[in-house]
């Protein structure tokens, strides 16, 4: 069994403080992926370090530079937060390692990315758990733009052939119309008018763009807050089921 | 044209202090490599970064580990070795990003690599300067082991098909049983007796290896040290010509 879980910018950072750390929030999570019984592949969004970094900057997904100063800046923020992560899962027993998606990857001009999974499949076979992050990129033409860690999750779920997908967010599900979670999403038409997209500095798109990715795994997909990632460590089906 | 450029361990650190950095021959080669006007990838070794930890944990690139604290230390030593190099460079005015090689690469069982070079292919495209370091790399079957410098130099150098390959390296060239140094190497048979290992705690090889390693190669390579640098850089030819 393999297990990809994705853990919210939102969730292990102040996203409204620059460079800080969810204490609690983090130690919890960890103490949680360290109950999940599978090889586990973890991912984790930027928060307040990276998004501040690349709003600064002018970069998004689609919006590149060719600055160098704005790659190491976005980049080296990550791999702080990155730096963190990795260190909690470890105090928690996690055998945690980092791994950097800019080091691995590239997109080609027309905006698809190119990434290799086979460093994360060799490490979950020698019994690590690679830890990703939300990351610069370097853009065919356009110098370097971000990936996100929703964008990793679903490349690493597919090139993995993952069993089950945790996306550990800041709310505690997809909302309907009337702002109830839904317990089941299985096509997009389901819920196109009730998902919108992410407030503040998210520049790498919000629930809209999760659902749709989502939905295109084979794997079924949870989006879930910190409360639900207990039950999802131990195989229950917190908040939504996408798929 | 493409130059793949090694900057020795032994060059840029002070070998026989932990973590300690040669600031004076880091600023002169990052002045150095500033004056290339080919596209450039630059690769690292460890110095008194990798090879302390690797040492205190039986890492090398045969000895594996599944100690998930050696990896993060081995590794993490060489990040911050690496980051102190990107900063040098960039403030020499050089577009440098650093790029980790665990993150892109395993080793199968049979101890072979499997490295994709698209990512610092696309780097150099974009006028970036990829900045690569010896490093762990996950080796099925055995857990993770260590990837060298000149291995990462002689896979980047093939993979993105290099006009030129340089060595920096503490020695000015390929000595001769004599203890004169080669003006040129075309068969690893010519130097077979002269070449040696290193020693110390080098746990990546040494002479012999390089030279080996780097007759492999299409493109001409040169091995020199800092005093050859700036020869090199401006396209002249120090120290040992191989190829």
């Amino acid at each position: 069994m393999t297990t990809v879980l994705k853990l919210g910018g939102s969730v292990i950072t102040e996203k409204d403080r620059p460079e800080t750390v969810d204490r609690a929030a983090l130690e919890r999570a960890a103490a949680a992926v360290a109950t999940i019984p599978d090889r586990v592949i973890l991912v984790h969004g930027g928060g307040s370090f990276g998004h501040h970094h690349a709003a600064t900057h002018g970069v998004s997904t689609t919006e590149g530079t060719r600055d160098d100063d704005a790659v190491r800046a976005i980049h080296g923020a990550m791999k702080r937060l990155n730096g963190i992560v990795v260190d909690a899962l470890a105090d928690a027993g996690v055998s945690a390692v980092p791994v950097h998606p800019f080091s691995a990857a590239h997109r080609r001009s027309n905006g698809s990315l190119q990434l290799e999974t086979h460093p994360e499949a060799a490490m979950i076979g020698e019994g690590f758990v690679p830890v990703l992050h939300g990351d610069t990129v370097t853009h065919e033409g356009i110098g370097a733009t971000i990936i996100s860690g929703d964008e990793l999750v679903v490349r690493l779920s597919a090139g993995l052939d993952a069993d089950r997908v945790g996306v550990c967010s800041s709310v505690p599900g997809v909302y309907d119309a009337d702002g109830n979670v839904l317990d089941r999403i299985e096509s997009f038409e389901d819920v196109a008018g009730a998902v919108g997209e992410s407030d503040a500095t998210d520049v790498t798109g919000g629930m809209a763009g999760k659902v749709r990715e989502l939905l295109s795994l084979d794997a079924p997909a949870y989006v879930f807050d910190i409360h639900g990632l207990e039950s999802f460590a131990a195989g229950g089906d917190p908040g939504t089921k996408i798929g």
